[in-house]
């Protein structure tokens, strides 16, 4: 176990908004932080906070324990970690760089053949909330370095640890992404509904999110129709789903919106 | 205006489970409460609670100032409404039963040309929630007549006048239930996406519901993109949320799950 008090020597590789916010936690947190960044510049910022700047990925990357990486995309990662692999043997990398679940999956196998602890995450979060209440960040993989490291990565925010399988934080993510761009494509598709009766998304939206927030609530009652489907009863039958969602549709057709939204949250919850 | 106190002569056409509730609240705010149902049995239950019980529609409808109508759909709201509509002038009716916009305005023309106020409504409720904190109904149609019985219609739930056209209330109501099946959707699609990386749809909701309900708030920022979007500056580009959607995409297809949801959501947001 870790003592909580201890500064760890952690290394930040990408220094863009979010890899920015990151290292800036971890020098508030009291820890020796080297950066580095593909751009120099924005690395040099960070000096006056009290982080020393690496003059490469590869010598970024050998001066910690622990080795955070944010950078822009999977391609990014595999570019400055695999060449180096073998020189991280021991060492915990935590990679918050957005990916798919398969390409967290496929960093594994490197990562396992090089002796290297592996944590996949998923941010929850905008920069400016790193650090903040509400921020938090879903890790899964290596179990053990996660609980040796935990004190330091709460330093982002709550740190939801959701399983050893590599790509679960990724697959919670965007789960739970895919429930905030549901809710907004609803309200967009919504609010042209209502102009067509004379009224505004504005006033929708105050009515909208209330709702929505005590709605939200049910989904852990609705958990085992997904979790234990043979035990669970539908408090609502898909008959009843399915027409009240035909009534949405038959409403946006009416009004000469589109309805393909509702046809597809049938299918998803109906099958058909 | 009406005087709070003062017991109004109320009509409730249609006990079902939410015609039910409606006459009891009526009955509990101390109204005189003429009660009647096709299948008589059950307007018989409410005779404990004081209410007077109509052996036709017609005589219910006849009997007193302010009628409440909640039958099965609008074939059955025409059924007992359109033949007595001449002997309802100067009387205003207040339709919960759930119908679309296009229906309710429908109804508006024999309202108009018999002389009768009719105000549609939509209740986002179940039976249990009506006169009990977090039941709101949405009201369109007549204004005048609703500020008169308002405190009346509050017995119910939060009172929500959402504008004149008859068809307002249930396009708001379709808007609002359209938000809540798109966050049910993506949730079932979700869960069943982290059950393939050893997830669960439990610890899925325990993870989504504040997410989506923080989330949930933003609706407001939002709606000048739907009001007045020629002076609306997106805090986030079509391409961003075209990219994070189709990662979402392309982690449901890798897990072997359906994508349509998620394409349909795109579609909405950014158009393609
Ligand atoms: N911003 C958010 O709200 C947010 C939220 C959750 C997750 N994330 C994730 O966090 C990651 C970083 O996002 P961000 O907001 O910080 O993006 P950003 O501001 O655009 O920064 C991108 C970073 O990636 C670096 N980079 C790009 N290609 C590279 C390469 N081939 N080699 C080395 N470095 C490279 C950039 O270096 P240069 O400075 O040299 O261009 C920069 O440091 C992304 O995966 C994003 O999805 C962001
Ligand atoms: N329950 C909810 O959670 C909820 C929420 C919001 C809105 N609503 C709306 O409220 C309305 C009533 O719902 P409910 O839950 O009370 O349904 P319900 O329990 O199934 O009752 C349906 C009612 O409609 C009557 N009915 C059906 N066809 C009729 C006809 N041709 N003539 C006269 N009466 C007829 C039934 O009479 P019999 O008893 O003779 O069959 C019964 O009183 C519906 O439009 C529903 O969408 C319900």
């Amino acid at each position: 176990m870790t003592n909580q008090a201890a500064a760890q020597r952690v290394s930040v590789i990408g220094l863009g908004a979010m890899g920015t916010a990151l290292a800036k936690a971890l020098l508030a947190g009291g820890h020796e932080v080297t950066v580095w960044n593909r751009t120099p510049a924005r690395a040099e910022a960070l000096v006056a906070d009290g982080a020393r700047v690496a003059t490469s990925s590869a010598e970024a990357l050998t001066a910690a324990d622990l080795l955070i990486v944010c950078v822009l995309d999977d391609a990014a990662v595999r570019e400055h970690l695999e060449p180096v692999a073998a020189r991280l043997r021991g060492r915990t990398v935590v990679n918050l760089t957005t990916t798919t679940p398969e390409q967290a999956r496929s960093s594994g196998r490197w990562a396992r053949a090089a002796g290297v602890e592996l944590i996949d995450g998923g941010i929850m979060a905008i920069p400016d909330m790193i650090g903040g209440p509400g921020a938090f960040v879903l890790y899964s993989g290596a179990g053990a370095a996660f609980a040796r490291y935990r004190s330091v990565l709460e330093l982002f925010g709550a740190a939801e640890f959701v399983g050893e399988d590599l790509g679960a934080a990724a697959m919670y993510d965007v789960s739970i992404l895919g429930g905030m761009y549901a809710m907004f494509a609803a309200f967009h598709q919504g609010g042209a509904m209502v102009r067509t009766t004379g009224g505004t998304a504005a006033r929708l939206a105050e009515l909208m999110t209330p709702f929505l927030q005590a709605m939200a609530t049910t989904l852990t009652a609705q958990a085992p129709g997904i979790d234990t489907p043979a035990e669970y009863v539908q408090p609502q039958s898909d008959e009843f789903t399915a027409a009240a969602i035909d009534l949405i549709d038959k409403s946006a057709a009416e009004s000469g919106n589109p309805t393909e939204l509702y046809g597809g949250l049938r299918r998803t919850l109906v099958g058909r």
